[in-house]
């Protein structure tokens, strides 16, 4: 399907050349190549859940939005983004996580992205619980160095550690910070909201720098002003995207692990992604998607949805 | 139940008569008539839905959105509508579409409501795939002559062609448009959105003279001073309403075909039809409700309320 | 657990002593104590839901709130409370109700709530259908007078009778005005909405000095301004909360009884509850949640959040 | 649809003139008709389920029940049996029971039965929980004398009281003996197991000489001996077939409030149910399914299929 | 993955090397290859099903099944089989059916199988409803003569026309016997059952020479003995296997369209294909799941089962 | 509610005391004690599931399983057992696994059966996944010495390692071998099958000692005769019952996480259990119950009722 080390603008198979509900479960049915394929973007499935806390099932998460990507045609009808056209778009398939390992599970995600970055491949990943963002920092950062993050999610993911364990879904941002690979400065923290262990829970992140929007701050109204602030405060390096789909409330993703009321609506969610173009985005995620919890299937089509929105505003994407 | 020749103003069975479990399932518990009745309007179903591209199911549609109608009472507390004390309403059944055979169907349902616009019955109607506005419109044009349309959907419905054929739930409106059965300059669409197969996908209806109200255009508000300009738009001419489901964000409406997220919500749908008082309203369907995708039953009892709403704003509906 | 006599600050089980998915299923896993042990709180549970007249199954209601509070953590991180450091609150288990016999029922319950009030215990409740309001009011009465109520709801439940019978659940709030339970002037009414068997459905509440606040008015918009309305309204003397969770719209609370469309948005349903801070609440009760037709558990998560709103607006809980 | 004073043979609405998910959601679709038309036979909803002791949802029985028929056909392939070329059967709609108060429900039943016995009517009943059958003897009693039953449940339903109600789903067996309703010697039992208040659960109904059929006697066998046997038990005068669905194994029949594991196959509830053929039957019930808890519907086909069968051993069914 | 014209034996992807929810979304995750592959067998999808008369859902029929295969590992422990070990075996995608067009979609899968036979594949497939095994069996009666049949199923499915239509999911033994694709004293129709239009509903099959065996003569009991007298039947010439999973009692395989109480258990559909070993197999197929009411999954399960024991019992296949 | 230093006979709470859906969500509703009470027998929830190599969900198993078994009543009215008034019985709650590290959790368990049997407690443990029985293993031999087995099972559960790692729920009865936990010639493994990675998948086992019975053995017929030969297999020294749910066919118990078709049906898990009376068992669990995918609640059913059977069958218990 491709020519040897020559990149191809792959086009997601059509509605009119095979029914929706058939041809290969890939992301919208893109062709299935490998990391040694030429390519731009490479949807990558990381389908590990051991992180989670509370409900399990986001080890579904990359065969049910893949499922559920079926209805996605190649233009993005709201923005005038052409994604395939402009760049050469794959599934590259799953990392082969240690279910029985977290530890492992962990480590082999990062030797797996230090694979994809040295490809020259931007990875958009599908979860798969949050604990994955931490290996993803950790490849991304040995070659571009801090990084600046838009996270969206209804907790800030920076606990010390969870049960004991300083490895968990509860914790990335934490490590990812400890450990350099972000620019505190320049990142923000969308949609959150919940209770919590203390009443100070967001203050350590406010510590870091980072720009805190709880859901409140969201309430009933347009994010395209916040956005703008957003992308004042992001900008100037490369930018990461961590949407966790509990950040939006659960009426409109009710298929995920710890579930919080009060949140943004998927509305807000396409503004915020929709905000971030012309940001240096040099990898992206969609986490938390529990496809056991999703009986309507609702939540893996807005998690396909949430990720065709990221593929819209990679660099380098054109717009009609 | 009805004195010959003679208008009965039929009122739905009351929860005080017959608890709202049991009873006739017709639509709110009306009496089961027929086209030889005289009535003023006929809720018809029409369990079709092999023009569907994606999910199937809306075949139940009118099964399952008549079983939840059970709970409306005849009053529109909000608005102060009594349709059943103005117009004589029943449930005149289903058409007997040819499950194996799209256009057979097609030209059944057309037969059939040629019969109701003899009978003089206002049709309103429970879909089934979109595909039957298409008959529905040919019957009705042979009487009332070019139709305007207020169409909610989260698609144009105009393709020239699905996967080669002509006739198919996303191209009635098209269909239409070549057959004159509509007044171009009478026609809105609200709730568009979605991705496309071209970056203009909405370019065709703006060139007939449609008004396309895309999604975008409507989230965080009130639909009410849109719907101004709406009728101030269809006015003058009879007009067909025609509500896909899908329209809806699927958070309040997860059981469809083609769930597109970032539409409407339930607030603007009752907007929209409340907003259609006054129009010259000739019929009016509710499609693409899929029951086997509705596992909370919302998306019926979302459907079966506005079909109530169709009701009230009828002609010759009385309002305290 | 609690020394005779004493009054102890119960905490949740954390999620670091024992898995979310471990523990006793208590209310966020409170300790489960008994009315004869020391407590400013009590949760209980009432799985009534002989009273309802459409869908069953908030008998279940207790049961699964309580198993999906297993995330809520101590603090709320939004608003600052601190219930549990401030309060001893624990979980009283629940009022043996007779399934078979709706009137001896509400005596069974009036009678217990009876010794809750003696042992100077503040009530929050779990329902169980809305009938239950009528025996916690009755009993709440007797020590504190007539009542001002915040009552959620998307119905008025001021019914006459129900198929003939004065206690069912759209009956309690007109039996409790007629018994001289309620203080007419101190009580609002939010989120009433739908159809009726009259047009003007609402005119014996507005009869009565009740504030009605119909869905419509709420549509789109912050309740802050409103609930300073309403606290103005109902100040003065003991406070009681009702909230039916089909206040909420479906998208938000779908496994309910009799839903209705077009109701109040979550955050609209937290607004309120915040909003309820310094009034002097005598009691609280969340009501209706029936566990079959919540298929994705989402509505005993909002439930179970709503009750905590509830505790921390409790007088004499403390914020940071 | 039928001539004054002449029985008609109605014949169910058949797939090929409308098709199996459209037309009336009668049982198998056959015309709607009333106690005043003449009928050997009628299907009867009872929609009551404030009897039951688990589990509620019974009370959507007859709406999923009818629903769920509509696939059968009028011919039985099995035994030959044409039902509806031998007598006159229509559905004649639902009980308006008072879903408040289950005393006033019996009432109101036995006093819709005395009635269907005045008009002649054989009563198939769909139920609703098994109280129902207590009211139904009561009628069917006062024509005929005292009635043989052959009666399949996991439970003997002779409980002296539940929770010091005399009538509730558990007891109407104890009371319909207390009655002088049933003929005790040619009353048989089939399928009782699981756990009890006492270990001599059924010695009560041996004592009053009813055949006691445990659920272990039958496992991994065909049960025409058994039928052999209960034929000669019950002959000799009128017969009742009350048929409890949790009579089956939960694989079979999961849909209900009550189950019990280890139960009969529907094989078996298939064997018994012809081998009641040549008895004089003169009505028949199929109780106890909640369609809440039956996820894929299977529950619902299965009582459709078990009501069919009754219909075809009623006296006057010719075989082929 | 496949050397020019060379053929591999390809084994499943195992749970060892890709946790189990991972990798690709083929059936046993084997490599997904192309009709140009030079293979022995290959897995076929036929997402059709707009020829079914009742539920549809048949469609997602090959994603569900190839999904839940993810299970399965090479050897078949019970027999001894290894087909991986013995034959190339691939999946190779699906037929890009019309689903707007029934007619269309036969021609279209004819042309398709026709090109699968001239491959030298034998094809395995994945339903889809009935109506595919037409088009299949005139492809192969090509290359084969006349074939003979294990069919598998609750309906003989040799209606001669349904709602007119002679092309349908009830129709297509009739059709592929006028057409002379069937020799008719080597098929064998297991499982039959259930209501008819006529009582001599398989009078037709057994005029031309079908071995009929009703459900009722295989209940409670091993079904190695009829085995024997089907190979004795059907043996001399070429064979293919027709699995409606119908054919399985509801409690196995609740999630299909038509389903009749009753059925075979799937220890016996097992056997059956078990039983099949030494027959010259050409081709098999598993058809009528529908994953909307395979609310467990359980239906794909056992689909993804009977598939993988058609392999093993395909000639060439090595025993240990 | 227990006396310093007494063993008290606890009894469930009855249907006549508090309705079955309310009261604790304790195993039967006995009462909430701990290690510390004294007790012939605990209840014993362990929610691990991270040992789980396909569906996860066995966390909830503890939570549901007790949930669903408010139904059961004292008495085993089928075998005479009285297990509650023969012996003090009581749940002492959950084992607090570490849900991110599987290896820190398998410490865990084996330091809490380490006091469990210190108190002289016999465990009755409801998992979980099937990795639990190690360290329960690990703990009992400590006091009792090499045990045998009664397991039941789909799978051997005798890898060697899953994913490289040794500790998973598909390996504990090789490591318990290895540890010489086990008496080999003392084991039996009833219901194997499936598909395996080698042929000769059941081999370790028999070179072990172990008694193996394929499912296919059983399929068809009592299990009385097979239970004389286990008895006499594994009489004569400590028995541990392992009853993993998957032994079961999925049409018994669909919510499980490995399910493999062909199993054993509930009544002959039924008589598994209640042919080990006699001998001497110290302990036992079911485990595999996984609540996400057990959508009729029918696997938690059976689960509740296999651990009350397993309670009838400890020595000490009485028979009437």
């Amino acid at each position: 399907m491709t020519e040897q080390g020559k990149k191809v603008l792959h086009q997601p198979l059509g509605g009119n050349d095979m029914p929706r509900f058939g041809g290969p479960a890939t992301f919208m049915r893109l062709p299935a190549l490998t990391l040694a394929d030429p390519l731009d973007v490479g949807i990558i499935g990381v389908p590990l859940d051991i992180g989670a806390s509370n409900r399990p099932g986001a080890r579904f998460g990359p065969r049910e939005i893949r499922d559920e990507s079926r209805m996605l045609r190649p233009f993005n009808v709201s923005t005038g983004a052409d994604p395939f056209g402009s760049l050469s778009i794959a599934d590259i398939g799953d990392v082969p996580i240690n279910t029985f390992n977290l530890e492992k599970s962990v480590a082999i995600i990062e030797a797996h992205y230090d694979k994809v970055v040295a490809a020259g491949i931007t990875p958009v990943s599908i979860g798969g619980d949050h604990t994955i963002v931490l290996p993803i920092l950790r490849a991304l950062k040995k070659k571009y160095g801090p990084i600046g993050v838009v996270h969206v999610d209804a907790h800030a993911d920076v606990n010390d550690h969870m049960f004991g364990e300083r490895i968990a879904h509860g914790t990335p941002f934490r490590r990812a910070m400890e450990e350099g690979l972000l620019d505190g400065n320049r990142v923000v923290q969308i949609g959150l909201r919940g209770t919590g262990y203390s009443p100070d829970e967001y203050q350590w992140s406010r510590d870091q720098g980072f720009r805190v929007v709880q859901a409140e701050e969201c309430w009933y109204k347009s994010l395209a002003p916040l956005m703008e602030e957003v992308r004042a405060k992001v900008a100037g390096g490369p930018v990461y995207i961590s949407f966790d789909i509990d950040g939006l409330d659960p009426s409109f993703a009710p298929g995920t692990g710890t579930a919080e009321v009060g949140g943004l609506s998927v509305h807000q969610g396409l503004e915020i992604l929709r905000g971030c173009k012309g940001l240096d985005v040099i990898g992206a995620d969609l986490v938390e998607v529990s496809p056991p919890y999703d009986t309507s299937k609702a939540t893996s089509v807005v998690g396909a949805n949430l990720l065709y929105e990221m593929l819209c505003v990679l660099p380098g994407v054109k717009y009609s």
